[in-house]
């Protein structure tokens, strides 16, 4: 899979460019603008810039245009390094106090790096020079690479304008940001665009509004949606399935408390390393305690609490338990980036030759759930140990061998797409990532297998081995949805909220058209129940139409109007989601059909 | 019930002059003793006190001796009324400096009253007065009431000897605290006596110990129990079984995070009045975040997020969610005083009009609850406000009246013992308590059903009505098993680990005598296992006589002992628990057998 990190890494360059050329666009424009810097983000760029009058909105296409100019001429990105001094001067020269400030740190502090930003305007490692690019008259402080040629430059769109403060500091003048998608063919560009839009409508915070599933409450906090029993009885039906999972096949659930004294994240090491940790809870007199934001620690304890033998191995504890992060508020976002995530978590606790067997299983489960939800096109990341830095690893050179084999051969086995990941192994052992695509095409990390041979290590764990002497077990992390709150942000854009008659929170609303079917429709409703079916009556006062659209908005799939001929009729008439046609269906042919529906999970 | 009441005030007075009976025999033994304070405890008495040389354990049939001459010799209790002057002259002259200082708290803040303690030796409806209590020669400083004479004291035993702080304070000299247990006849002593041998062989924390359920971690916290499988499995059943009970009702789960804004806090005043609230999780620049010790703001946040129309009540919410309260170490034991109390919550919505069907919905389900988990004996206590101070309740009195007489009819109507609290309703309604007894006769509280008309208002819930007008619901708290932890606690006791089938963690134990007999067993495993019962197969190289001692010693309801005899048979030989003789059972009704009692829940 090579190719594809070239390729990857190409269309970064491609997109910085762009980004160049999106200043070198505003500079002859707005001559007197003050740049700031100009990264690479996901599918496009930005750039951060002080005009002397605000750019708008409505000035992105103009500049756009001047973009599309720019690019026709084919001005090539010309390299060119010198002096620290000599470039303080050149920008001074031009009033780029910004590329300045840069600069001067960069001669000052060796780096221009800002907490959580990449510095790529320098090569830190010529320190004493900086490198600027040439576009035709632009220039602009940068450390490359770049595209030959503007020509080179693919399809782009400038699609938003937002404030940021200069270094992501409050107390600096705030600038505006120019944000631009770029792909290298229009075609590309066109779908992303589409994609977008699709996402729009797939909106899990809209959806998850219009079909009453949670809300996220301020005076509760942001991060921490509360669910309403649709949305609690869906993450129910999730949590429940991998659980059915898990158990049938030898994983027993545990049970630990959400807090704890900080002596468990002493020994964890999170103490000292974990940033999204909730401050303690500090108490006079006592320990402090701590919300916990991970569950290793305490499964740890558990395994620690008693002796064990090389006969109770592999031992596959898990728990469904909520962790609470304190993520950045500005970085939360609906269900997908939450401060509260219950995670579907499994620690393993294997002797060394039992990994294969264990990761063989986990992978079974997990292509099993992709199967049931639908990830059709999924890939995974091999993360191994850089070989030629052995001393960055802690734990058994040959365990690490075998395991990081043992991972490449599962996955190749299996026909999965798989990429490499050399060097890219936690300090503590090797991992797979799992990258699946939803139904429009975005991709989403989900499942997690990690080998760690560092806990086991702090926690001293042990197993008394066939030969009488004490050993260490080798512990397997394993999440296959990642969060329950992620996941089922994923799954409702995934299925537009359409979900799977097995998910569905309502399976079949039941809207009699007037009072006078208010009782029949209860009737029929309590047989469609007692076959263990949701059923939702709509006895509102409202009109037919409204309560049939309003079925319609919380994408049930099933619905029965029962009007006079309903009721007449020994037949129901199926409304199916999504279908203009009413179906004519006899009760027991309906329910069999919802049934099996649910029982294959189809 | 009144005559209950009566005679549950007249054993606390007994017990109270069972602890000056002590007081009065360590004085004639050891008359240099510096007493303390005396109050009456569950089932007896303690009396605090100051020794030149320390009491031990074995002196206390000496002490105990004494207490029955001093019973006999008839001594009358007599009060004396004196200035406080002249009570701080009096027993300064005998050298009890304890009771000096009581006095003079007394005379200068007019209380001797320590937090958390009752000061009953004063009156304070007198506070220029002191009252002592003669019996003999000895003398106390005490408030009363008294028997008669020490010939009225019934049967008394001192059980325990402890260390305690006077007033509770560590920076105050070590008390020897004397506990004595006493009741009105021999034979109730003797009862409770054989209770507590009972409970001792029943206690949860040894029994959770050897049925693998639970365990405390010192890293972890006091309070904070980690469950093993087999206990979280127990946790799941129970819980479960209380889900489906209420889903059938109709009842919705929700689903709420496990903190909040200090401004949630705020709103439902909890934050100025809970104790036991941790302490917040403080965050630069940003507001406080609180561990959630109870979810009824969380609820009402949620039902608040959302118009209402009086055609969605009742809106029946229910979540099992864990709470943490800080509660004191020396208070913690096992799973029945814990820091980590899993609700199993609900708060009803609900018309004024509604409130005596929902309160009867959930009778029904506490009866089925009761029925299924054997608390045979149960009463219930009915708080209702004090007819005479209506300014100490807020709500609408018509409500109150309502709600209260519906609360009486329908215990009544069910036959159910009750006792009624007039006046003991917390501000904001009334309240019924369910009291049951296990089977060695321990009365635990158990369920609770609360009115609440002060949340509603604080957090200005609304509905609108059929009239048009906005109408606050009253919220009905209401949990039944009060929290899983203490629930599991309770039943393990109960039942002394040897649960019903349905509950048992292991529900088949499977032990093959030999090697030789390991793949039969594991066959015969996999055919109980897909008939859905809970099966374990000890593979262990142990002996089979330790092996049953083992499957015995978590009490395992069956027990099938696989060896050449048993290959060879047709039937199965079954060990029921608690039974010498061997039940010989073809697999089939064996297997129905199991089925019909994990249906049944018997």
């Amino acid at each position: 899979m090579s190719t594809n990190r070239e390729s990857a890494i190409s269309l970064e360059t491609m997109r910085h460019s762009t980004a160049h050329l999106l200043a070198a666009a505003v500079m002859e424009l707005f001559p007197t603008v003050k740049l700031g810097v100009g990264p690479v983000v996901e599918n496009g760029f930005y750039y951060d810039l002080l005009a002397p009058e605000p750019i708008t909105e409505a000035q992105l296409s103009k500049i756009e245009k001047r973009m599309r100019e720019i690019k026709n001429r084919g001005e090539a990105f010309r390299r060119e390094e010198l002096p620290i001094d000599g470039a303080i001067v050149f920008f001074k020269e031009r009033q780029q106090d910004f590329k300045v400030e840069l600069l001067n740190d960069l001669k000052t502090k060796g780096t221009t790096k800002i907490k959580g930003e990449e510095a790529s305007e320098v090569d830190p490692t010529k320190p004493a020079i900086a490198s600027v690019y040439h576009t035709g008259k632009f220039v602009d402080l940068c450390r490359g690479p770049h595209v030959a040629t503007t020509a080179e430059i693919g399809a782009f769109k400038l699609n938003k304008i937002a404030g940021a403060y200069w270094r992501g500091n409050e107390k600096n003048p705030q600038l505006t940001r120019i944000y631009g998608l770029a792909f290298r063919t229009e075609a590309e560009l066109a779908e992303h665009l589409k994609m977008l839009e699709e996402a729009k409508l797939r909106d899990h915070r809209k959806l998850g509004k219009d079909l009453e599933l949670f809300t996220i409450i301020d005076e509760v906090g942001p991060g921490l949606p509360l669910f309403y029993p649709k949305g609690a009885l869906l993450r129910r039906l999730v949590e429940n399935y991998i659980g059915e999972l898990q158990e049938r096949r030898g994983y027993l659930p545990i049970w630990i408390p959400h807090i704890t004294k900080g002596k468990l994240y002493e020994i964890s090491g999170h103490l000292q390393k974990f940033d999204a940790l909730y401050p303690p809870m500090r108490l006079e007199g006592e320990e402090s305690y701590y919300l916990k934001p991970m569950n290793c620690p305490h499964f740890m304890m558990l395994y620690r609490s008693e002796p064990h033998s090389y006969r109770d191995l592999p031992l596959r504890y898990v728990c469904t338990t909520t962790n609470y992060r304190h993520e950045k508020s500005g970085e939360l976002s609906g269900l997908t980036r939450v401060r509260s995530l219950t995670q579907d978590d499994c620690h393993v606790f294997a002797a060394p030759a039992q990994i294969e067997g264990e990761i063989n299983l986990m992978l079974d489960m997990i292509a099993e759930v992709y199967e049931t939800f639908q990830f059709k096109n999924f890939w995974v990341r091999i993360s191994t140990a850089d070989p030629e830095h052995p001393e960055k690893y802690i734990g058994d050179r040959k365990v690490w061998r075998e395991a990081e084999a043992a991972l490449s051969r599962l996955i190749a086995g299996r026909g999965w797409k798989h990429e490499l990941g050399v060097g890219e192994a936690a300090f503590y052992g090797p991992k797979l990532d799992f990258m699946a695509k939803d139904v429009i095409g975005r991709e989403w990390q989900l499942s997690t297998i990690q080998l760690d041979m560092n806990l086991p290590e702090r926690f001293e764990l042990e197993y008394v081995d066939a030969d009488g002497a004490k050993k260490r077990p080798v512990v397997i992390h394993r999440a296959i949805l990642g969060s329950t709150e992620r996941f089922l942000g994923i799954l409702i854009e995934h299925y537009a909220g359409a979900f799977p008659t097995w998910l569905a929170p309502v399976q079949v609303a039941l809207v009699p058209v007037g009072e006078a079917h208010f009782d029949f429709a209860r009737k029929l409703g309590e047989k469609i129940t007692a076959a263990g079916i949701r059923v939702q009556l709509d006895s509102s006062s409202e009109t037919v139409g409204y309560k049939i659209r309003k079925a319609e908005k919380q994408k049930v799939p099933y619905m029965l109007v029962v009007g006079d001929k309903e009721m007449k009729s020994k037949s129901l008439m199926v409304r199916l989601r999504g279908e203009k046609e009413v179906k004519k269906m006899a009760l027991t042919s309906f329910l069999k059909r919802l049934k099996t529906e649910i029982e294959t999970k189809k």
